[in-house]
């Protein structure tokens, strides 16, 4: 998705850097996240987090987890981050950062965040863009150097030949996963969809009737 | 692989119909195949078996288990069946089959195999050829109505999209392995290697330098 952009959003961003965190300041913040939220909590992280529904929705759910949605467009995380501005105000457990998933461990220490999620990430099907997946090797190494050990990844698509690929990418890399951690069609399968947030991309799918791929999978 | 017609085939196949059953005597023997061989022992299965390495070879080395290579390609299977014939005559554990894995329910009653292996199967890269491709659904369900429960399917393959593709068409029908079932470059494993048995694909895959995938699913 490539957002055009916005004569507000760099001005507005300008004065809401306590909110959404540009890369600089995120690189200075690395081990010291904690300090960023009103308590102590475990950090959530979701890469490539858009319009920010599922985060800003993740936040207003879990009170008890600190979270983050890291874009790399400008554009997408000033609509994210002032429609939650506008609707709920600064919550007390959610920022941004408007950065590139690929340089997670310039932010974050080794286990300073606990889980990531990956939703609908860009599937970038041609094979000489495989790099840009964010479920490609080097992204899994950045993923790690920032988890605790066995930390998780939770993935959702639609995207078929994504899901696959991906697969195919974590076990290449070790990662594992329980029978149990995926769904082939999760708003079919009512056990695993009890307490699932919505993303923008998900409700656009949804409304078509294609299957959403899920998988959690830990290092 | 297709295969040029050999003039032989069709007479030896003629000469040898206990050691190659045609499809109708396969259809006649669902339910008393141990009779058969000389043993009762469990019955493994490989389906697509070309011409025969890994199933001769099989049986040298496991005496234990009764084999049987299934090819729907003529030539293929008189090539396998005249080559093992000649190098060390009618095992008592080995037997092949002229016919098609997507009929097995045909040739066998549930429970009556206890593995199934797939080695190299024929990609099919095109989409509008799937139900070709021997992880496809409908060959899944044939595969099942043969197994016991919780019955194994052992598959290896060069081919980074069919190995993709099946992991997902295995989640899809409810198919399970452990994190141990799988290698993602079989011959760089010296834990997963060990034992292994090498088709023809394999052997040329692994001269060329490319991994070797391998996983064993279960129902
Ligand atoms: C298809 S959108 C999905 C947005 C949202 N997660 C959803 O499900 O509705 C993918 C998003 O990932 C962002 N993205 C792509 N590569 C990224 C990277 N390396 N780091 C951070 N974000 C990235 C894109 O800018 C885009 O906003
Ligand atoms: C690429 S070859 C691999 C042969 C051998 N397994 C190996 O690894 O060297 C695939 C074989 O599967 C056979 N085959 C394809 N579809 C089949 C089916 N539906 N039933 C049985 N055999 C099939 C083909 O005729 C071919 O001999």
């Amino acid at each position: 998705m490539h957002l055009r952009s916005k004569p507000w959003a760099k001005p507005w961003l300008e004065a809401h850097q306590d909110l959404v965190i540009p890369q600089d300041a995120a690189t200075e913040l690395r081990g010291s996240w904690q300090g960023q939220f009103a308590k102590q909590q475990p950090i959530h992280v979701e890469i490539g987090s858009g319009k920010g529904q599922f985060i800003m929705n993740m936040a207003l759910a879990h009170p008890d987890i600190n979270y983050i949605g890291m874009e790399i467009q400008e554009t997408a995380v000033a609509i994210a981050a002032r429609k939650s501005f506008d609707s709920v105000g600064i919550l007390p457990n959610l920022r941004y950062i408007y950065g590139n998933g690929n340089g997670v461990e310039t932010y974050f220490e080794k286990g300073e965040i606990d889980k990531i999620y990956l939703n609908f990430s860009d599937p970038w099907p041609k094979t000489r863009h495989e790099a840009r997946r964010l479920t490609y090797k080097s992204f899994l190494k950045s993923y790690e150097a920032v988890l605790p050990e066995h930390g998780e990844v939770e993935f959702k698509t639609d995207n078929r030949h994504l899901f696959e690929y991906s697969l195919v990418s974590f076990m290449k890399y070790g990662m594992r996963w329980e029978a149990d951690d995926y769904s082939m069609d999760l708003h079919a399968d009512p056990d695993k969809v009890e307490g699932n947030i919505k993303t923008e991309y998900e409700e656009k799918f949804l409304a078509k009737g294609q299957p959403i791929y899920k998988i959690t999978a830990h290092f």
